[in-house]
């Protein structure tokens, strides 16, 4: 059994959450900018980072924060990523700080994750000044996360939240989550913010162990535009009010709760690529047939990850030729020869080339395919058994708009 | 002594060039679609070709051609790419057939290429019946090589072709090219095609290596949209004409040529750059003090090839931030926290990073310095003595108008 349901992060029992403007972002006073979501319990906690080699402060401070895989609460604002910027480390540590003051835990209970514009200090007193604020504003139920999601979003269209409800061990567990990714994304861990919060109890070790499984598949497959930020985080609570006999080993329950967190992050990671800054497609890339998982993956990122396909995908043009071009380029070893391709929406589908050969194929009808919001772009290698699919966006006019002047 | 020269590849002694329109494009009759380049007497050939794993069909061609590292004369058409298309080498063949026939030598002393759309077939029939008025059309002349040069343009806005003298062995030698490129560019080779002809005299062994040595630090420098091409061909015809003592091994005329040959090429690159499809800014990245000039290759290209950063410049946006976190991502180990950065121009230079932090700059100043065409972004690394500068251009609306719908 598993089931969507409402409520995102507040889902699970035991968490509230809260988000409000505090002035980090000083365009928009209408634009919350502070995020709080507060556990009852200790949780167990695991995340993970980008691996790009400029890392966000809040970063090496949650290392140090998480080095006994246990938290209470997590902070994060939107507007400034504290990143190359002066005094990070001090500053996320002070925002800690003042979260922990409010929650009543010791300060390396708290985690934090910053998002927005890079190298600008961070404006820590007005954190520090909307902590009680934000404190007493904080909602065991849905409007919790509601404000939480918003909060944290930067150049986001649509706030991302979700939760799912699982049973295990007899006990009915729920796992929810807030996120915000809609530019800087490319997948080197998650590129992206997003805060999952559950029930289930389980270890540390075995969070962590299904955090990465789950994140691999996940977050790890789409592609906004190829670049990885420096603030990319993944966070996980759990407190274990579940009830549930705690998983602390490999076996069904483990099994159990990995396969709901993936179909959670999944969906996230898809609604993630669907509002990459200025797209208008969801572009899905499936690839068969591949020698093994990692050349399907590797090919299928590849073509997510072109920005002649991109474009193309925008122009809704059945341009196959850009799609071999970024297979090839890719990196894995193949035979172009085996290759076929089609695009596919709901409006029907069109093989396009078949063993690396264009075929005559309906224009009108391709049009029609690539003219739909969400299309995938089919590929069978014809090499072997593998397989992966990866999520990416088309590349379009706002895309530059966006960031052509990010910053004013 | 190296002198920048009119006449492309007609400045070389004994090379004749033309280009006409025979029915490959065919939506403008206007536009020119065959190039042909022939040298009076037998020529040392080289040639390297895109590292795609899907390529296109003269290049299985050529390498048989060229394995005896002679030839006579290149044959070039536009408008259709001749990959992943029916028929491709035996179409291929036939127009080197067509071409030996009006030179009057064999097939296998003919190179040809192809650029333009993937996965069409290639109208053979058209260039076969249009041979003889493109060999009659042949002039020594800077004239020539300017059809020529129109020839192979696809989405080029300006023709690119440049020649070059130098003294050579107490000879005075010529160097001369016609190259295009425009999208698909992303260096894994040269991804573009170009075509250089010297009457120097040079064994196949050396011209071969001087080809490797410069196509390194110059066609795969540059980046445009991150797609390598399956089309991209450097190639040099060197007849001897010049009377020099022929180059055979490694040595003072060898190194006089091949830096002759890397100012050639190295200023074609970043002609490419600069026409960039949509591109407005020619992006030059300059970084210093790395640990080694791998190094500082890997950074400048990842910055060049950054969607975000390109973007940026698009909007002259000063967003070092992004300029980091590229650096970041570039999979190079350094320390963030020992990197300069400044935005430079004929406008003037601001230095907006210093040691990984943010500084107080002019934004005045720096919109101004961003809003030249020629920006060059300088990093310093304080790491060690690598070095190395890479070329790009920005990402605007009219990258994505002329991707959207290429094919039409």
């Amino acid at each position: 059994m598993l089931n969507f349901i409402a409520g995102g992060v507040c889902a699970a029992q035991g968490f509230r959450a809260g988000g409000i403007h505090v002035g980090v972002k000083t365009h928009n006073p209408e634009k919350k900018d502070m995020a709080l979501i507060v556990s009852d319990a200790d949780c167990a906690c695991a995340a993970v980072y980008t691996k790009n080699a400029v890392k966000a402060a809040h970063i090496h401070v949650d290392k140090r924060h998480l080095a006994d895989g246990r938290a209470r609460a997590a902070v994060i604002n939107s507007g400034n990523a504290n990143a190359c910027a002066p005094n990070g480390e001090e500053n996320t540590e002070r925002v800690c700080a003042a979260a922990a003051k409010a929650v009543g835990c010791p300060p390396e209970d708290i985690v934090a994750a910053s998002t927005g514009i890079i190298g600008q200090t961070l404006n820590v007193a007005v954190m520090e000044a909307g902590m009680p604020d934000l404190f007493a504003s904080l909602d065991p139920g849905a409007a919790g996360s509601d404000a939480a999601a918003h909060a944290i979003m930067t150049t986001d269209t649509v706030k991302k939240e979700l939760a799912v409800e699982t049973v295990i061990g007899g006990k009915t567990v729920h796992i929810g989550a807030i996120a915000k990714g809609s530019g800087m994304i490319h997948p080197n861990m998650g590129t992206m913010l997003c805060f999952i919060t559950t029930d289930c109890a389980v270890s540390p070790e075995m969070i962590r162990a299904a955090l990465l499984d789950t994140v691999r598949v996940s977050f790890n497959r789409i592609s906004v535009d190829g670049d990885t930020s420096t603030n990319d985080t993944c966070c996980i609570l759990a407190n274990g009010m579940a009830g549930n006999a705690p998983i602390t080993e490999k076996g069904p329950d483990c099994d159990a709760f990995t396969a709901a967190l993936k179909v959670l992050c999944t969906e996230l990671a898809k609604q993630m690529a669907s509002d990459g800054e200025g797209a208008s497609h969801l572009i899905t890339c499936t690839v068969t047939g591949a020698k093994d998982e990692q050349s399907a993956e590797t090919v299928a990122k590849s073509v997510i990850g072109s920005a002649l396909t991109k474009a193309a995908i925008f122009g809704a043009d059945a341009n196959w030729g850009r799609v071999l071009c970024a297979m090839g380029y890719s990196g894995v070893d193949f035979d172009p020869d085996k290759v076929d391709v089609a695009f596919e929406s709901a409006a029907g589908s069109v093989q396009v080339c078949a063993r690396g050969r264009g075929l005559d194929f309906d224009e009108e009808l391709a049009k029609k395919v690539l003219t739909e919001h969400d299309v995938t772009i089919a590929i069978a290698m014809g090499e072997g058994d593998g397989s992966c699919t990866c999520w990416g966006c088309d590349l379009t006019y706002e895309y530059v708009k966006i960031n052509g002047d990010y910053r004013t």
